[in-house]
């Protein structure tokens, strides 16, 4: 048998988010669905790093499996493309060792979210992007960042519907915010994330974009350990987990 | 009675084309369901500069049409664009003068198309550019524009199945193509396209690109007036109807 690690992307637009579901279009069911096809019919199941939502991207998303096919790394991937749709791309193929697991593995994920700020409608950018046609303070949106970076209990921005126990105490070693033209991207990088966790961060910066909040009220909604303090959970299409990182060569 | 011009721009990836047609989504029959809602159920007939193919997307289409209501130009832009879907957008309105026609004082019709020349495939593009994977010689292509600029008989860069009678003589303002990056942008501006001739104009271009042609071949293909001497027709989801140009200040 041999571990298999894909990383994969996908326009989220057309999925009901990445977990397996009946009767729904999910990305986890058309991966499955390809590899049934490549092992006869039996049915291979794969591990991700972690969850999207419906609508939400990925540029960097990771997933593994186990095969008792012998295929060069090369051929798994045209293999996989050939069959997947064409909203999802698997751009690289590792043999991992046994013990190596996608999730409990992972040192940090990168997930980033665009914003178009522009009064005037944009039909093309609708899917990709939170189009926001108001004026943003992106200087105070950069200040604010700052105070998110570190290791905090984000309760404050973590879904209230969220079922999951234990600790949401996590570790943010990025909290960035661009302005390219029309274009904010806002990049956060950690080593957990708590159920629309990024979301919740991008609907606060905005409230402090816009004015409603001052970038030094970041601390004083963290230390809230509630989460009707922070702002609106941004919309699902300008999300991308972009990129997951793992220490691998200590495995090898 | 009124006679309204808009300015719309569309997403046609979800379209089976701009003419309404039974039990397709069509963008025709879009804008005509949001005018007989706001017309208490009478029909409205609209009529646009052009049709475009299923997958072709529009950046400046326009259309007309005539109405016994008294709406200011504002309103109407914003009654139209609550009540339409939202991957199309009114981004203008102006009321024309009665003998104004949106397809027969056209001067100038203005085509992008783009291609994404990577051998890397890119989910988010791949309903927005022509994902093209192999080496294009962008030098030759811009040689061969200019051979294709003036008055010429485009039979060769005509669909063979169109059924339209009469010249197939056009003028061509402007053939141009440039490179940033992985982009490859062709603008085709002109005063009247036959069906498929930017498509197979960009198929040419592309043959030139990676060899198969030279840009000298330009002359002879047109002098051939036969279809089958061009190159193939590029897909549709590449092609932006960008602008349609009126000397509106003519008719005030």
């Amino acid at each position: 048998m041999e571990k298999i690690k894909c990383i994969l992307s996908y326009d989220g637009t057309n999925y009901s988010g990445f977990q397996i579901q009946p009767n729904k279009r999910t990305i986890q069911g058309e991966i499955e669905q390809a590899l049934q096809r490549m092992h006869k019919g039996e049915q291979i199941r794969i591990y991700a790093s972690g969850r999207t939502d419906t609508g939400v991207h990925a540029k960097g998303q990771t997933f593994m499996f186990t095969t008792p096919l012998q295929i060069p790394e090369e051929n798994w991937q045209k293999a996989l493309n050939t069959l997947l749709p064409d909203d999802l791309h698997v751009h690289q193929v590792d043999k991992v060792p046994a013990d190596f697991h996608v999730r409990f593995d992972a040192l940090e994920k990168e997930y980033r979210y665009f914003i178009w700020n522009d009064p005037e409608t944009d039909v093309f950018k609708r899917n990709y992007y939170y189009l926001y046609p108001y004026p943003l303070n992106v200087r105070n949106m950069q200040e604010a960042c700052q105070y998110l970076i570190g290791e905090h209990d984000f309760t404050s921005f973590s879904s209230a519907k969220a079922t999951a126990k234990g600790s949401k105490v996590r570790k943010l070693s990025l909290v960035s915010c661009h302005q390219h033209g029309k274009e904010i991207e806002v990049i956060v990088k950690g080593n957990g994330f708590l159920y629309h966790m990024v979301r919740i961060i991008v609907g606060t910066l905005i409230e402090i974009g816009r004015g409603d909040k001052k970038p030094t009220d970041i601390p004083t909604l963290i230390a809230a350990k509630d989460r009707k303090v922070a702002g609106p959970t941004a919309p699902p299409q300008g999300l991308y987990l972009w990129n997951v990182t793992y220490d691998l060569e200590e495995n090898n």
